[in-house]
C-alpha cells in the first residue's frame, strides 16, 4: 500500500458553492465527475464538517466554477483554509448569480446543478446534481489538482476528499523548505525564508510568517 | 447553456478492470474520485451497457489502473471501442493480478476496490469502492483526459459519462478533417489521409481505413 498513488488520480480544482439564506457560500471542491450524459449529471464530494455541506442539504442547489491556472492563490486559500461559518468568502470576490447560485467571475466554467440524488459515506456525502445551466466563460485553461502541486505547491485541505497528511507525502523536494503549518503551502522564493519581512502572508491561506516552520 | 463546459472538466484516464468467472474484463474509465480519506473510497461511474458493469456487480471488486501520457493508444481503443462480450481485451495486454483483480503492467498506479456502496441512475452505477490495496508503478506522467483529446486525438465512448456527439463538439480543428466513424480519432498525419495506404488502421480503435471519413 503505498497512498501516494493516489496522487495519479486526475482532478480539476473547482469551488462548489451555493446560497445560505441569500448568503453566497461556497469551498473548494477537487473530487468532482461527470456521471450521466442524458440528463447531464455531476457528482462532487463534500466533507460534511464543510459549511457549504448543510447549506446544499438546505438549498437543494449548487455551482460548480471551474477555476483556471492563473487563479489567484488567496482565492484557493479563502475557499479552501477558512469556514463559511465564520467568514464571508465572496466579500473580495467578484461573482454573479445564475440561476440564483453563486458563479465566480474568475472561472473559465460552470455548472449550475440541483440535486437530485446522495450517497451517504460515513465523513462525506457525494451529492449528485443534475445540470440545469453550463458555460465556458473563456479560454483560459483549467487547474488540475497536479498543476496545483507543482506548480503552484499548494495542499489539500483536512476535509478533501484527496486529503494526505504532509507527513506522509513522500519525495517532497527539498526536504529543509520552509513549509505553511496551515495549509502546507512550501515557500519556493529566491530570497531566503529568514530574510524575508515580517508581514510576509502565506499566498495560499494569507496566514502570518509565524506559522511556518521548517519541514524538518 | 454550452455544452462545451464539460471539457473544462479534469479527468485522468484509468481501466476499470474485474473478474468474469475467471477471466479478466474491463473498459476505460474517466469517471472517477477518491470520496473519502478514512477509509479511503474511490468512486466510478459506470454505464450499465458496458459489459464490466455486471461483472463489477457480480464480482464485488474492481480495480482500476492509472494510464500514463505514453500508453500505447490502441490500448484505450481496445478498452474503450469493443466489449468483453465478445472480445478477449487481455489478450494482446500484460497484466498482473493482484488482490485477485487484474492490473495492467503498463499503468503507472493502481487501485484495488472492494465495492461498499452504489449510487444508481437511470444510465450509470457509480461504484463506490473502499481501497484494500494501491500502488505506484513508476514515475510516468498520468494521462490527463484534456491530453487524450488534444494530443492522441481522442474521443469518449458512446457509453462514458463524458460523451458528446462529435456533431456537437465546438472549435474542432481542421474542419475538412477525416475522422474515424468509429472511435472519433481526427487523422493529422503528414501523408495526405487519401495517400495512406490501404492497410492503414485507425491507431485508436484499430478499425480499417474504409471507416474514416470527412467531417464536412
Amino acid at each position: 500500500m503505498n497512498i501516494m498513488a493516489y496522487w495519479n488520480m486526475s482532478y480539476g480544482v473547482y469551488t462548489a458553492t451555493t446560497m445560505d439564506k441569500g448568503r453566497p457560500v461556497g469551498c473548494i471542491a477537487n473530487s468532482a465527475m461527470q456521471v450521466t450524459v442524458e440528463p447531464a449529471t455531476i457528482a462532487v464530494s463534500i466533507n460534511k464538517d464543510n459549511y457549504t455541506h448543510g447549506c446544499i442539504e438546505e438549498c437543494g442547489m449548487f455551482a460548480l466554477s471551474v477555476l483556471p491556472e492563473n487563479s489567484d492563490p488567496k482565492l484557493i486559500g479563502s475557499f479552501g483554509f477558512s469556514s463559511g461559518r465564520n467568514t464571508d468568502k465572496f466579500d473580495s470576490v467578484d461573482y454573479t448569480l445564475i440561476e440564483g447560485m453563486p458563479v465566480l467571475s474568475s472561472s473559465c466554467g460552470h455548472f449550475i446543478c440541483k440535486v437530485v440524488s446522495k450517497l451517504d459515506t460515513p465523513t462525506h456525502t457525494v451529492f449528485l446534481g443534475e445540470v440545469m445551466d453550463c458555460d465556458v466563460m473563456n479560454t483560459d485553461t483549467p487547474m488540475t489538482y497536479a498543476y496545483y502541486h507543482k506548480v503552484i505547491k499548494g495542499r489539500a485541505p483536512k476535509n478533501a476528499p484527496t486529503y494526505i497528511p504532509d507527513e506522509l507525502i513522500v519525495d517532497q523536494g527539498d526536504k529543509s523548505a520552509w513549509v505553511c503549518t496551515v495549509c502546507s503551502y512550501e515557500y519556493d522564493g529566491e530570497t531566503p525564508f529568514e530574510d524575508l519581512p515580517e508581514d510576509y502572508v502565506c499566498p495560499i491561506c494569507g496566514q502570518a510568517k509565524s506559522v511556518f516552520s521548517k519541514r524538518n
